[in-house]
Parts: structure tokens; sequence; C-alpha cells
């Protein structure tokens, strides 16, 4: 007998037919002789809904009082579902955040969890039951509601697996696993059967939507293997496990991209000790994130410093360059909102040379500039004009996965 | 500085706009010096809403399932109210009945109040913030999820203000106030202006729905004066209080009906020991609750035993009446869903003879037939066929309530 967890995200509980469906995948688990625990997350569209009317009242809501709020999403799908699998003849029980002490840190609406008592779960499995918990959701040392981000069930699922040691966690969901680009991108991008945490990791920050980053980090973390796989359909997904020998000698996982990118530059600024935590310490201070930084020096003494922020943050990003360009001693202040980033992933980076080259002239071949590189151990980004996303995406693919298995 | 309760129902929380103007009234009453603790009911439609999702899965949906599912519908409330309240300048903090330790029996659907922990919100209390709690739940024991059934936010308010020892408890609805009658039926019907904790037992169990019997108990056992009132206007509404003296002198304050009646005859039943206790032992087996019963023993040994049960229940009621008639001997089983309560419910019953009388006579003269008597201290219904109620209704309302002040 195995312990699975599952994690059914807002497409697949998107009403009560597809409800019942997931209780007929976990009911069909359980007959099998596994114990089950499910983490839903909330209805398609509820938790936009429920912020559509605490926007309504304020655009600016208190952040506590909408995680109380948004909450509820969860708490009406493990409901909902507990009746569909008792209904199935599947003894269910929901648990919500406070039920089983999903404890976290007190950041509304981003809170890390810190710790999950499973006792309760434990009883309610050696019981024969399946444990069905609120996804997204957790309470802090006060007692007080928290959530944990958009993509939160998937950390809410791996943290559960980690702590009650499953045998695996499976994220079901309406893909039907990690594909190698974006299949609406690139009609050659295909499935990936397995696939580092290292790889995921990359692929998720650089905007493969498929996995919450910090579920990934607690999968490697816990070492929990995950399966990726389609609430649809019965094929295999994609597993992301522990980096395995073989994988070093596929150069690349995947090509990504991220249109939520405006870049920012200061134009010739005196280049002194400090200048960067001169220009970034307001911006960490307004809580926008930045993500891609360039600076150049050149040979008069001065520097261009170049840096990226998601498009949402933009506008207060650019506030308050402006508002510190004069006493940085800049020349101007240059930005573009019409830019994108594309990522080439693979653990093969590292042990194989000229694959970075090798994305360079492939993007030179077809005429794209490259206005920003950034590189780390598996993975290297470029930012370019959005308008040859789509292009960038296809000839990076074709060139380093081809026609050929991915894995 | 007084500290009150208020206590806003679905109506009064319907939408966003609705939200707001529940806020301006709080905030109002904060400015003015009192402390508040709010407790409102879920956005009307709402719990119709997800009983609707819970029961497109099953007619006969887990009980502490949909708990956890309906109990959703009042914490969006507390949220958005304490969301509305921050904007209005008016600190507010929302708190769910785990958050307070609302704690009740497992009865899932009707659960009662056993205690409630008070010192969360006497220190939010104390910290200058307005307390918003979600009514019309709980939690047991175990932590699981309750709720108190229809109208259970009332209760909530009124455990709440006793518990706060409150100055007093507002209960906000979309009517003025407990009328001497329903206005639909009786153009005559007035505000009452203040009415007693028993007239309004009786009033709440005779079909006035104003306010859930089991708030106005709780009012009565701990002497929390209650004022009834509109959320849309700001004219005084009814006030429930302790007996006071003047208060016998009215005959009657009330008139009411309930059409949700149905009528069962064992005909002819051998008149022995235990007869009732098997007749109604199997009823209360199944979870019936019978209202009136009457039993008339005539010369030849035999008795007619009649009783009333809710429209809801007729079904299995008759059935089991049926089941058994023959064991117990009964010449036959006749039945009468067309059937309606109607009462009169004063304090000055007590000690003024005739009324009854007086109420037969009144319906004698336009012809009403009573099928059914049943007297209480300080009220008497009489059943009689459905199609009579208005005109039952206006003509007691005539004859007691007429034209003067009603207290």
């Amino acid at each position: 007998m195995s312990l699975i967890v599952q994690k059914y995200g807002g497409t697949s509980v998107g009403d009560v037919a597809r409800i019942r469906n997931v209780a007929s995948r976990v009911a069909a688990c359980r007959t099998a002789g596994d114990a089950v625990v499910v983490v839903v997350s909330a209805m398609a569209g509820e938790t936009n809904r429920l912020l559509g009317l605490a926007h309504e009242l304020s655009p600016d809501a208190d952040e506590r009082e909408k995680d109380v709020l948004i909450a509820t999403g969860e708490q009406v799908t493990v409901a909902l579902l507990a009746i569909a699998l008792n209904v199935a003849g599947c003894p269910a029980l929901s648990f919500l955040g406070h039920q089983v002490r999903i404890a976290t840190d007190s950041a509304f609406g981003k809170a890390r969890i810190k710790s999950i008592d499973a006792s309760r779960i434990g009883a309610a499995l050696a019981d024969g039951k399946v444990v069905v918990v609120a996804g997204f959701q957790g309470v802090d040392v006060k007692d007080n509601i928290t959530t944990l981000g958009r993509g939160g069930s998937d950390t809410s699922a791996v943290a559960l697996a980690a702590v009650l040691h499953a045998d695996r966690c499976e994220i079901y969901t309406d893909v039907e696993g990690v594909f190698t680009s974006d299949p609406r991108l690139c009609p050659n991008a295909r499935k990936l059967a397995r696939i580092s945490y290292d790889e995921m990791l990359e692929l998720a920050s650089l905007g493969t939507k498929v996995l919450q980053i910090r579920s990934v980090e607690f999968a490697k973390r816990y070492g929990v293997p995950l399966h990726v796989r389609s609430t649809f359909t019965e094929t295999e997904g994609t597993w992301v496990v522990e980096e395995e020998a073989s994988m070093e000698d596929i150069l690349v996982s995947g090509v990504t991209y991220d249109r939520d990118e405006a870049k920012i530059t200061l134009l010739r600024v005196p280049d002194q000790p400090g200048l960067a935590a001169r220009v970034f310490g307001p911006i960490a201070d307004a809580n926008v994130s930045v993500d891609m930084i360039i600076q150049n020096a050149s040979a008069d003494g001065t520097t261009d410093l170049t840096f990226t922020v998601p498009q949402a943050d933009f506008r207060r990003a650019h506030a308050l360059v402006e508002a510190h360009a004069r006493e940085l001693g800049a020349a101007g202040v240059r930005t573009d909102t019409d830019v994108a980033k594309v990522s080439i992933v693979g653990l093969g980076m590292r042990s194989h040379a000229g694959v970075a080259a090798k994305m360079f002239r492939t993007l030179a071949e077809v005429g794209i500039n490259i206005e920003m590189i950034s590189t780390s151990e598996i993975k290297t980004s470029v930012v370019i004009a959005a308008k040859y996303v789509e292009l960038a995406v296809r000839v990076l693919h074709d060139a380093f996965l081809g026609a050929g298995e991915s894995s």
C-alpha cells in the first residue's frame, strides 16, 4: 500500500461534474489499495470573483481580511469533494488549514509554511478515510488565516507529502505534463517524461506556470517525487525527481519565455562604490522585485545600469528611478516595456561547453538582437524585443530539441 | 461608553453597496463613542447557492461537510465588512467561529452553543477595534465546523452579547420590528414598541420569522435587551425585554399564523395505557417533530387521536401511522394537508378570563370552523382550514388589537 498525495487545480474542480470526476479518480486509487490525501484549489474563477468583491470595496483592501475572504474558495471545494467521495462510497473527511495546523508566518497573501501537524490526518487515514485538505491556506501563530499566494495549493500538497512521508505527490492539472516549450508557440513542443528538480525550478521561475516555484523547492528539499499530469486523461505525465546521471546528456530540457518584463536603464551614471545599493534600495523598499540586473562599466568612469521588473511594477519603479536619477549623476533614464525574456534550461549546460554560444548564434541567424543576457549554472536567459518571442522560442526549440526524444 | 452587539441579516449585507451601508452605520455608532461587536449572516441567497451545489452532488449530503460548505457564507461577509470598515477609517478585525472558540455540540446543521471564549474579542475591543464575528457557525470539541441552523446568526449575536455583558443587542433586518400581525395579511398590523421575552418566544415558535427561537431563549436567560430594527431606516424598532408590570394590561400582543401544518387522525383506536407512546415513539425515532396533539375519549372505550406535523414531514409521518394503524386496532387513518394554525399571544391571558372564548366567538361569527385547539399560559392556537387563514387573522386582529395603541 502506497500513500499518495494528489493535488487538483481550479480547472479540475471547476464545476460539480468535474468534482464528481475527481471523486471517481480518487475512489479508483483508493480501491486499488492506496491511502490518499487530496489537496484542492478553489473552483476555477472563484478566487478572482472574491477578490473582485473586495476590490469593489477598496483597491487597497486589508491584507488580513483578503485572506479570510479568499480562503473560502478552497473551503467550498474540500466540502464538495468530501460530499462527492462519500456519495461514491469512499468515506472521506475534509480538513481546513487551521484544523491540521498548517502553520505559516504572518505574511498575508504570500505566507510560507513552517510546519504541519500530521496527527489528525494520520488518524483519519488509519481509519480508512480519504483525507481532503484545503490547499493554499494556513494559520499563523495567532490563529489568523493566511494564504500562500497564487499556485499555493501546489506547495500545500508537496508540504503535506513531505510531512506524511508520502510515496509520491501527484499534481493534477489541465495540461498533460511539463513540456519542452509552450505548445501554443511551438508546435514541436513535446511532453517531458522526467525532469530534475533544479531544471523545474528554473523553468518555473522563468515563466512556466505548471508548478509554483516554492512547491518545487519543497519537493527538492524533502525528496518528494512529483508527478505532473492531466485530470482529464489517464496518460502518464511528467515526473519531477532527483537528478539522475543520464539527465546531463540532454543539453537543454526546455525553452521558456516571459512577456511580463519591462526594462529600465540609468544612462552614464558615475561608477562609484555603493551605486547599486543606492539604486535598488528604494526599489526594494517599495516591494518591487527586480529580475535581471546588468551593469557595464565604460572607459570614462561612467556606467549604464539596466534592470528589468514585472510590468505591473514598472510605473512605480520608473518613478523611483527618475526621482533619484539626478542625485546619482545619471545622464538620463531610458525605458522599454516592449521586451520579453526567452530562456533555455538544461542540466547539460554544466558539463557541455558552447550551449550559450549556440543560443546566441541561433538568434543571430534569424536577425534577433539580444538586449540583455543573464546566465546561471543550468540556464541562459536573454531579453529581446517582445515582437520576436514566438520566433525565438521556435528556432531555439528546433536548434536544441529538434525532433529527437527529450529524455 | 456602551458595548453594543449588532447583528445584520442576509438582506442587510446582500451586496457590496449594502455592506458599505452597514459599515457606515457601524462607524457612526463607533464615532458616537460606543464599542461595537458586529455579527453578520451570509449575503442573501449565498447559503442556498451553496446548498444547491451540495444538492447537485447528493440530495443526502454528509452533514459535517455541508456545515464546512455553508460556513463559508458568513466568512465571506465578515471579511468584506471588515474591509469596508477599515476603508471607512474604522479599524476592524474579523473573527470566525473557531477563532473565538464558539464551542458547540456536534449536531451538524443544528448545533447548540455551549460556550464562547471572549478573551480575544475583549482584547480587540480594548485595542479600539470594531470586532466582526461570523454568525451561524461554531466548532465542536474536535474542532469540526458546525452551524446553528436557519436564523442561527441571531443566536450567535445574543450569545456574544451575553458573554460580553453587552448593554444591548441590536438585530438589524429588512423589517422595522415586530408587528402585531403580518402586515401583508392584515392592513391594521402595527409595530410593537416593546414586547416581553415570553411573548416573543411564543410568536417565534408560532410562525413569526423575525427572530430565531433559540436567540430569544438566550436573551431571556441572560437578560439581554434585544432591539429588532431595520437596517435601511433610522426608525426605532421593537424592544424585546424582561416582562414589565404594564404588559399584562394588554390582552393580546400579536396574532400569528403558520401554514406549514398537516393533520393526521387515527380513528377510533382502543383507548389503552401506552397508546400515545406507541403512536409517537416511531415518529420521534424518525426525527419528525409533532406540533399539536389532541386526544378525545368517547364512551365506547375508543378514542380519536389527532396531531399535526410540518408539511415537509407529512409523508413520512403518514407512512409510519399507516404501518402501525392495524396493530393499534384503529378503524382507519384520516389526513388533511389543507390546514393552518392561527394563534393569539399575550401576557394578559394570564390574568384576564375569557380571552380564548372571545377568540372562538370571533371566528364563529365569520363562519370559521375550529378543528383543533391548543392553549398555553399566554397563547391560544386553533387549527382551521387553510383557506380561512387571512380572514381569521384579520378578524382576530380587529377584535383584540383594533385601532388602539399596542403598548
